[in-house]
């Protein structure tokens, strides 16, 4: 096997003797900068790849600087202010941190901005309300008492997001940087003369690692230097005057303030997405794309290959969406948190290749005395390992500063045997597929494929209340050995339910956009998917599936399900519901008491045959149901657990009517999974537990053979040398 | 003191000697049989009150059978069917207890029945749809399918509820008894005629309990023979055509199935009643009150007095409503299973006396071997006591059969204790009332008065999932020395928020009519309480108040509250909260974890300078807000306990901003309260525990003692002749 390949090492300067020792130790084939680090002259000049980060809307700080005009701006909205009398006076930027943002002063307000009464929902009149530029506030002329307020205002970035960050939790002490905005031609021309002219004289660059293009996801701190808001998908960062006006242009529509300001919510992936947002969407990404594109070709001209980060600066490009293929970027990068974000990566289409930095970064925060690094990377790796077994990425490495790592020689021994471990993957399956079933799953919510392996997130991979109950739906699937899609209701309404799909699962709170909100009374769309299920489809509902408070049901496929949830209003039915005591197909492999995660409180029985198979102070956890020819399984919620996979893999056999199925190519034991690449003849058997585990491998129900792993442990089995019996 | 008085014993037949004793030995002053007893001819003759149940629309039964078309009704709802093709056939009966309903066949169905698509919310043309009488099904012909339907029909009660109810819950055997509806003219003639009959036979009897009038609250039980729904407060079981048509001519307009069936919730309190339900409730009331009064009058004309039970068929006589007064009933007689309950029993306006009725029954479930009456008796009476000091019944008395009770001598000797000490209060109060501060409290809702201490219930005193946290208020409330109203969100539209009160509280689930739905976003009630409050009133916020998803807030005074609850809308938003350390007054009598009950999760702050007196899990469960001049108390639930009374007591002095007043009549330790009847000069300090506790008597800031109290000890200070230092 090669003992070099496939593997990224971050630079630092100043150690370089130890760099080429690591390079060699790890394989690594391409070595990268990271913001704020600079490539030694002498390491890019060995025999590896140079990846170095390009910075599109920052790199020219001159620039920047004179053109404060044409910085990046985002939308604000005020904090609620309660009118007490006819006049309210507004500070905008109260709570906001001044040295992110500056107030623009040289759009026309009255177009731009929003003052809305927050009891009616109504913009107010714009004759009714001033700005003063000195003390920053907005008066009211003419408010109404007792109602709320608020003020929707552009403000300039004044500091580049990812550096402020940076300097407030790391301590960075460079100047600050502000991002330009390529919505002005003159900037847009000019960040494509300065790449140009960078890439002339770099020639020692081999990939242009752009981190990314031109528009931040969004991030606000607040007057005492915290996070105050973050959405890592977030566009209320890439708007402006100019934007909005080019907007109107293609779209033939105006869009105001609230269209992102959205009652202060900023269109967080958890609303149902407004008409005008999804066309934003539409418009940024299409400009987005389109310049994007020029970069790239920039590259190719001089030579280089280029990259892009999925993070930070991403937003507009949506791997999965209708423009990225346009880019034309050789390839794309991204921190690997978990399995979910590894497939995230690992699926982008239209790409090269796809290359993931692994955890943890080498950062104080984790290399420091009394650390564990080597923890944290192998639970990284095996949780990611089980995604790269369905749909690897193609190239790893790391973050952060080599000489903390150096620092942890168990650590950088750890890594030697992941990077190992990673290339002998690849050898083995050389780019083929391991087993799937014929059946897809489906996820469905209002976002559909745009938002592939991003479901229920907020930041990326960083775990939230609320959303981690949810999130471990596609965690788990990230490593099935299943064929995985991501739907919307609009798809379903467009198209119908295509044939090849057995499962689908609809996984969120009511209201949100992953639950599907008023989608839910949408005849075209529930009709579809029960007439579906009842003719043999399988569907999988958790925490608050299909919920919307309507004629008598709070889930709209109750009937489907065979439970709702208890809203107060049928308190006054007298509930008899019992926990099933059958053994059941789904539950075979749960040994210990379930983890549901926050769970739902208040889910009963609706249907005369639901069968309830796990409950908690008389509410529902898990039950089934059978409707016509289809199933139906409701979960109150299903967090990341290797007991938790093999419920979720089982209750979508069961959902799909293919319990026998499940045979095929299976491991008996939870905490091991196997994956079968039947074209290369090899199949693997992962322990995800840090204990040695016995399990029992099947090819199908009538074929099997007992294995032992070793605590992570990956064995590779030949077909053909196996002992099937 | 008197040894006798204010006591009713329930007679039992065959051992008279015994009753004697009893009579004798709990001083009772009266006796009366129970639904299903007869009072024995010597127990008649004994020179004590007899009260004797009159059961208005069932005593004769032979009427019932002979006018099978003038039985009660009840409007029922088929199960939830979805249409699989263009037929749908509908068992409407499916689910439902065939001797407690038979299908109306007498009136017309188009008229009265409703065939609901519960996909679109509108009923089925009458042209499409038939009724089969010999397989009780109804034929949909153009469903369309995958909608989901049902039926809303009319049903006979062939089987009186509470009969049913023994006859499944105690094995009773007597014939099946059938409750006739006195809106046919010819039964409601028969039935003052009966009844005048009776009276004119029955000399011996002084008081008619009416048990009660005309409807009984809704019940109906599946299949099984088990409790399907319950609604203590319902009116389904009070409805058929001739009432509608009478209702039509009455309010000028026709009620439809749908306005009874209501998606199948059927107008449950927590549901925000509609106008024609409302239009109902007021109709039927009168039609009640006006015929009930007709019964009362034939009582006193033959010299009798005249009470009633509140339960069972209680229906439309609502003793907090418009009408009730109209009666000119002596006396109301209930069931005693807490302190709310008996509030809702002593509070009760227009009556000469009322009575309470306390727990246990002495039914098997309780007076068995190895059971234990004797803890429940001294629980039930310490948990009214509180409740009593403040505005007591007149009368007490227990239920059931005697010769239970006699088996446990040890529960004789109690009641006979509790006896004693009841009507010791009542002579040392001598109908007085106890200091309370000037300012009242008003427990704010959708209903209002109508609900006096009936807020948040399903079946009376019962334990609910659901409403057990905020039913702790009215209970906490009961007992407590302060005035306490019940208003609705019209009565502050209409006329203000009334001078005298002090803090108002607002508890509930979401869109229920407790916390109140819409009316939040009414702009007319909200800006009155907003400006009261600013202005200095005290609001409590318990569990989900003033919720409603509008314009970026989820509860709508969040503002005035500081807290929010997180819909997944603002999981963006970063959360720095932390439980305050400072001391604060709400919390100086708590010394281990509060009980919040269900509580509610995900509540944040939005509020600078909100404090988070109490948190969980990074939510919060208590919280404190100043609001201009006003104060705002959130709290996630408060179940009644000891130490929550004093929560809540301490949280409305606060919201009231009286701190300093709590003193006046106060005791520190929170398992003992006082109530000083300023009037007579004398001072009640109760012990609610089962263990001896020392407790400060305080009456003022500045004069205090200290006393020991007994296990549940009453004790009884002249003032004047207290060591207050």
């Amino acid at each position: 096997m090669k003992k070099k390949g496939r593997f990224t090492l971050p630079a630092e300067s100043g150690i370089d003797k130890e760099v080429k020792k690591l390079i060699d130790k790890w394989g690594a084939d391409a070595i990268r900068n990271s913001d704020g680090t600079k490539l030694p002259k002498e390491l890019m000049d060995l025999a590896v790849k140079v990846y170095t980060t390009y910075l599109t809307v920052r790199n020219d700080q001159e620039w920047a600087y004179s053109h404060k005009n044409q910085l990046q701006m985002q939308y604000l909205m005020s904090k609620h202010n309660i009118a007490t009398s006819e006049v309210l006076d507004i500070d905008i930027m109260e709570g906001f941190f001044h040295r992110q943002f500056e107030v623009d002063k040289n759009h026309d307000i009255k177009r731009y901005w929003e003052v809305y009464d927050r009891n009616t929902g109504e913009a107010v009149d714009t004759a009714s309300w001033d700005f003063n530029e000195g003390n920053q506030k907005v008066t009211i002329k003419n408010a109404k008492p007792w109602h709320r307020y608020t003020v929707s205002f552009l403000a300039y970035q004044v500091w580049d997001t990812t550096q402020m960050y940076n300097h407030l939790t790391n301590n960075w002490t460079t100047p600050e940087e502000m991002p330009y905005d390529a919505i002005h031609e003159e900037t847009r021309e000019h960040i494509f003369k300065y790449l140009e002219q960078w890439l002339r004289e770099n020639p020692g660059v081999d990939v242009v690692r752009f981190t990314t293009f031109f528009y931040h996801f969004t991030i606000s701190y607040n007057d005492k230097q915290k996070e105050n808001f973050v959405d890592w998908f977030g566009y209320s960062a890439s708007v402006s005057p100019e934007a909005m006006d080019a907007f109107e242009k293609v779209k033939g529509y105006k869009l105001m303030a609230e269209n992102f300001v959205d009652e202060g919510y900023f269109n967080s992936p958890f609303r149902v997405p407004s008409k005008e947002y999804l066309d934003w969407l539409d418009f940024l990404q299409g400009f987005v794309c389109e310049n994007a594109k020029k970069c790239v070709d920039l590259c190719h001209k001089y030579g280089k290959e280029a990259m892009m980060f999925l993070g930070d600066n991403w937003i507009g490009t949506e791997p999965y969406g209708e423009y990225f293929g346009n880019i034309g970027i050789d390839s794309v990068v991204g921190s690997v948190g978990s399995g979910a974000t590894l497939r995230l990566i690992s699926d982008i289409p239209h790409v090269k290749f796809t290359e993931g930095r692994f955890l943890p970064y080498f950062f104080p925060d984790t290399f420091h005395e009394g650390g564990n690094p080597t923890k944290e990377a192998v639970e990284n790796w095996v949780q990611a390992r089980r995604a790269i077994l369905r749909k690897p990425v193609d190239r790893m490495g790391y973050g952060g500063y080599l000489s903390l790592a150096l620092k942890f020689p168990e650590f950088v021994d750890k890594v030697e045997e992941i990077a190992t471990e990673f290339r002998e993957i690849h050898n083995n399956i050389s780019g083929t597929k391991a087993y799937v079933p014929k059946f897809k799953v489906a996820v469905l919510n209002s976002w559909g494929k745009i938002r592939s392996w991003q479901t229920n997130m907020v930041a990326h991979a960083l775990w939230y209340k609320k959303i981690y109950s949810y999130v471990g739906v596609i965690e788990c699937l990230s490593g099935m050995p299943l064929d995985v899609e991501f739907i919307s209701f609009q798809d379903i309404k467009e198209k119908g339910i295509s044939e090849d799909i057995g499962v689908i699962i609809n996984a969120g709170d009511a209201g949100t956009a992953w639950s599907g909100h008023k989608f839910w009374i949408d005849d075209e769309a529930t009709v579809i998917i029960k007439e579906w299920v009842y003719k043999g489809g399988g569907f999988i509902g958790v925490g608050e599936p299909s919920a919307y408070q309507h004629q008598g049901r709070y889930f709209q496929l109750a009937d489907v399900l065979g439970v709702d949830r208890e809203m107060s209003f049928t308190l006054n039915y007298t509930r008899h519901d019992k926990q099933s005591e059958e053994k059941h197909f789904i539950l075979e492999d749960q040994f210990e008491s379930i983890d549901f995660g926050e769970g739902m409180k208040y889910v009963y029985k609706t249907g005369d045959d639901t069968k309830l198979l796990s409950m908690d102070k008389g509410d529902v956890n898990l039950s089934v149901n059978q409707f016509g020819k289809g199933r139906a399984v409701y979960l109150s919620g299903i967090p990341y657990t290797s007991e938790n996979v093999r419920l979720l893999y089982r209750a979508i056999y069961w959902a799909a009517t293919k319990e026998e199925e499940i045979y095929n190519w299976f491991t008996s034991n939870s905490n091991t999974e196997c994956a079968a690449y039947l074209e290369t003849g090899n199949i693997a058997v992962i322990n995800n537990s840090n204990e040695e585990q016995k399990t029992i491998l099947y090819s199908d129900k009538n074929h099997h053979q007992v294995m032992n792993l070793q605590p992570y442990e990956i064995k590779w089995i030949k077909i053909g040398q196996e002992h099937l019996i």
